[in-house]
């Protein structure tokens, strides 16, 4: 393995200052503050707020979800200018013009944590090395730190590059991936539609430290909306025609949701995974919630039984005569990478853990809202493709999940240097 | 008690022809020939068809049935010319003028069968006597027969007393009562609105042989409906999402009609008694049918509870994309019987049974369709009462129903004649 | 009206303190060591904890709440060796043996206050006087604090009146009648077993002030309990068939609910009023909860639709092969008021109120746990009554809901006294 | 094409008589007879009835219909004593021995009929040429005709060219495949349990006339089963509480299917295809039945599926008290053609139709129960495969449905006809 370890100490201190202060989706603006001031130091343009996030396809932003992170940042040492900077929307781009011709290459890196509690385990590395979680209840437990951490890397290796590099480049910093919640907001600010090539990874999932694996044509297409029933409270034995029964729609939807016409050309998936309904024991309830996503292995499938879940939600809203709102809080579509892209990351992935470490794979189950980016650069013709650098810790979303950034974070640097001299370097 | 019985004999002789040969609801046209004939032999006027029946307001009438019934009734020596005055509609109206100031008072009998197969006990009486059913599955397991064969008598007492009675008589031969068919029609003819004084009354249920009772305010008001889904045939598997489910729709319905919300003013049930729903095994089911119904304890909350199934059935169709109908094939009102004319049937019952066998009941669980004749008589200033008189088999709607026909009937004939010279008669 | 008015201003300021810290079921500690303090002062034997309260008969406590309500007392200046002495089960009985033959006599006061949050509006009469609660979100909003303040009066009479009385006197201060909850154990602990004759009562309901009530035979048959579900979890879409759905059990009992078969000799109720299910959005659900509770006309209609949700809820659970659990957190009987004593009452009353402002009442929505005192004294042969002294307020269980205290409480408080003097009286 | 004629009149006659006297599942005594009759004729060694018939694993299997069939049968001309012969259980295997060593070859031929009605569009061929289906409702849709047809113009070509063969010929003439009802039972009867080669053909589906595929592994293993539930009749307004409602049990198993758990490693469905329930309006429903079936991709994702709808099936019936059947009508395995063996199908299949005219195809979405003599085939260590020979009509179980005998059956005689030579023939 060929790795460049001049970039790596500053990675690993970055991504454990970003672990310790982990924040999750649309909250994250300390994160972002910090990528904005290394962009900055290193003479990047940078755009940030509504220059980047078209607010109309802002999906699961909660207020005072919103709230609370400012309040954290600020306490953490953010300042309120650094805040006010976002227009309260997370993410940043930064811009590297050479001033020279050639192509734009963007890279997608994602920043956002999870409501997973980080154990207390004293053998868990950032316990060991004191790094672990200060916010009680929220972990980087699916890598965004180290990917944040590398972007920046990569930053300061175009800085020290720029006279070997031509065309312009994106670091495309991305608020709120879990729940597939960010990407579509930043595809239609049109921050993408003048990128010829983009590239997005992610550390480990299914390949081993030193292993490398470029994502096939996969992934499912997936919606995720919650369902709002509203109805009129009553006593539930004295007089209950006065009332509208919000939890009964709701028990309803979630069984009639089964009973919906699965589609014969591929995987539609229904689920509902929480449901939260009623005020009190002898009362017509007259709230209900439902937290719901749609899967489908195309994008059509999933519209598809999207659309059917929909139909059925009205029609049971109607049924109790209760009120409704379905609002999509998360969407992501499915992955075609480019072959074309997706070999050139072959090629330049065998530089770094060679040939032998280097496979296909095709993802199956998960979701991933980089697909919004990819889709709107391969729909004005540009070329996407995605790929995994290996952990030896696989399974993200665990209390005690860790990549060994000290070995796994230089291999992603290293292979994202190499894309962009590919394509933007001056042969 | 004071039974005048010189009438028995030709009531018993009736009652048992037409035992013979029982004719379900909207079928009943030899009945309705062998009342016309007797009603014309006696001097009565005689209305028939859509004279007395509003068509707009039949319910549960099937063509099938009813041309198997016209080729029954010819079989049984009936003439075509007798078929095609009832114009389709079975019932006959006999109306007696006195030419005397009086008021018009009416009395209502039902003539139709139920789809019970009598049973084939040497022991019962209709076997013994050879006068059982002769129609496999059908039977007179109500009483019907009876109740017919005393207007009969009645018109002919009417005739041989004509001298003693004043105003205008009106016998009201009802078809289709099971299911609570026809009364509404009958109603809706308006051929009870000029009447002063409605009776009703029915052979059996709670009062023994030598028992009257008087009907108090009581009975649930019920509407029978079916409801029809029609979907789109596809394959199950290959490809469902090309069909419309109409079993799921059903079943759906079915369920959703046990969590609509009752009404805490009373009683409001919903019952579905049967349900055909699909084709083949493997092919998305494309017809559905549901018999229900609903009964409350006032007409309000029938409707009320009517509104709400009609509501989940709209629902349903419309979360499996299906089209449907709701027809009504039955109603009834909640019975509101005059205090005062309560009081005179006691009277006059007192007379023939005494007064310590006659007492006021109410009924809670069942449903009569004059009802709709009650109402409607009170709803233009007129009065209408409604009583039992009693049997010594009490459980009608068994394959083994036998009321004592030589002592039951008298006692209802007796009563009836006294109404109408209390009535109508010249004091 | 005669009012025995010397008692009124204790009365009142002891209700004002109550209301001030008002305590929910099972965390009445500071009531039940005020309760105590004045009985012991008046001279009362008095029990407490677990000789008046049989724990395998209590519902509805929960060791959070106990916990937080000891917490609160102690802050309002109850001593430890108060709370020790309940045994962690709040209520006190007060007993007074006069020494000379009679009967026992018992009445029950409850104690407890409602988690409603008391209205902030000046003119709501707590507010303006400066008794309002200062317990965020819990308020006494149906009376309970008068009852005790009376009980306590009521005790300082007797103690006043010690050598007009003969036979025994119990007052029964009760826990967690709301959400009928307490009674239940206090009569299985035994403590009305030598009870002669039982009263009950309750301000406000149906009569204004001024009027009384006595109760006739009426009040549903109640079981309120919650359902658990337990589940497993796995990946909602790529392997839910290594999950257990413990929402879906629970979604399918809530719909199932209303296809049970209601009895046809009365009401039965089946009500969901609230549902928890589920962790995250794709995962299988884990945990579900339901919030239910069935309502009887009779004790056996209640039992008979309790059974049936019982059977269906472990239907569901093995349908979907998950764990479940039923917790009865509640129950109440019908009341079945003697006539004989009913008539005492209404004799009582119409001293105090006048003959024209006292009737019989019957209550056909509520319920009431008194009920299983009275059950228990009705079963070895006692008597027991109940009534309403009326208020110009009778809409319990609101924010703003406020009884006159110094007009409604002298009624009750008297009628009380009476019905003492005419049991207990030496005549 | 090179096609060898000299069989194709008998096949086209034989085919055309069977056409129009089409045999339904379980019914084929007139097809057994015919098949039986030439097989002895031409020297075979016949088995039938339960030689090969293992009664045990029969399914979907109606007395009714088997004595309707037998009448039929004796109608058309076959003697009592052929069908005695059967056992009651159609289907016979030709046995060839040759005499001298080899291997033992075996061919499945199905023949049996749908219940669908034959159009009368004179147009159509058999219809134009006289041998439209002379049962109503009953018709030969798929093309079994041809394949007995074929079967036995191969059992004339096996005894014209006896000396060229060696080893041992089964010809495999199957009962009742629609619905997957017949194969299991003929595999558990022992009788392909020395086979070393098993091939299975069927006319039409994916090619056209002149094409034929090589069946990949695929197809969806499928369990076809009815579920009785059998309830209590009470009446329902009055007395519910007697009842035992089947028709509730049906609806909540239909209703619950869907939200049954889905296998995350591949397909698995459910559907009911059809219900009947109840027997009148006003009355507990006492009988319901379901018409259901379950597919998965793999026969371990079938059987899981199953279990669960067995499981859902039996907690419903607890839920409504009720008892219930679960009653196996048909079944089918995946299909696992060996690759060696398919490779001779394709060559031999090539020098018919020439190899630009074969191809592989992989079929998802159906099922075929000749998978389970393929898998008893396999599981001693023999090898089976299967293959389509084209039609222009490639849409069966259609009213219209008519490949064309003269050009179809040719092309699947051929294969067969070389398939024996390459695995029986003296080379």
């Amino acid at each position: 393995m060929n790795i460049n370890s001049s970039y790596t100490q500053e990675m690993v201190s970055m991504r454990r200052s970003i672990h310790q202060k982990p924040e999750t989706g649309w909250t994250e603006f300390r994160t972002t503050a910090l990528v904005v001031r290394r962009l900055k130091e290193l003479g990047f343009e940078v755009k940030m707020g509504k220059a980047i996030v078209n607010t109309d396809f802002v999906m699961g932003r909660y207020d005072s979800e919103v709230k609370l992170g400012m309040q954290r940042a600020l306490q953490a040492g953010i300042t309120q200018e650094e805040i006010d900077a976002t227009e309260g929307y997370t993410g940043a781009v930064g811009i590297w013009k050479t001033g020279k011709p050639g192509p734009v290459t963007a890279i997608r890196y994602d920043m956002d944590a999870l409501y997973v509690p980080e154990t207390t385990n004293p053998e868990h590395i950032p316990n060991k090395k004191g790094f672990a979680s200060q916010y009680p209840g929220v972990m980087h437990a699916c890598g965004h730190d180290c990917h944040t951490a590398i972007g920046l890397s990569v930053a300061h290796w175009i800085a020290d590059h720029k006279d070997e590099l031509c065309g312009t480049i994106k670091l495309i910093f991305q608020p709120a991936e879990e729940g597939t919640r960010g990407a579509c907001s930043i595809a239609e600010s049109g921050i993408v539609d003048d990128v010829n090539f983009l590239f997005a990874s992610h550390i480990g999932n299914k390949p081993r430290l030193g292993e490398v694996t470029v994502t096939e044509p996969g992934y499912n297409a997936t919606v995720k909306f919650d369902v709002h029933f509203e109805g009129k409270p009553a006593h539930s034995v004295a007089n209950p025609q006065d009332g509208r029964n919000a939890l009964m729609a709701a028990c309803h939807t979630v069984v009639m949701a089964g009973s919906l016409p699965r589609h014969g050309s591929g995987l539609t998936t229904v689920s509902c995974g929480k449901i939260n309904a009623g005020e009190m024991r002898n009362v017509v309830p007259t709230h209900a919630t439902l937290q719901m996503e749609v899967r489908g292995s195309t994008n059509e499938l999933c519209d598809y039984i999207y659309s059917q879940v929909c139909r059925a939600v009205k029609a049971n809203a109607e049924a109790f005569d209760v009120k409704y709102d379905i609002v999509k809080v998360g969407q992501a579509l499915t992955m075609n990478p480019d072959k074309e892209l997706a070999e050139v990351i072959k090629e330049c992935a065998s530089e770094v853990v060679g040939p032998e470490n280097v496979s296909y794979f095709k993802e199956t189950g998960g979701s991933e809202d980089v697909t919004f980016l990819m889709t709107r650069v391969q729909n004005h013709g540009g070329q996407a493709a995605h790929f995994y650098y290996g952990s030896d810790d696989t399974g993200p979303h665990r209390s005690d999940f860790d990549p060994d950034d000290e070995k796994s974070m230089p291999v992603g640097f290293t292979i994202q240097t190499k894309l962009l001299l590919k394509k933007n370097g001056i042969h």
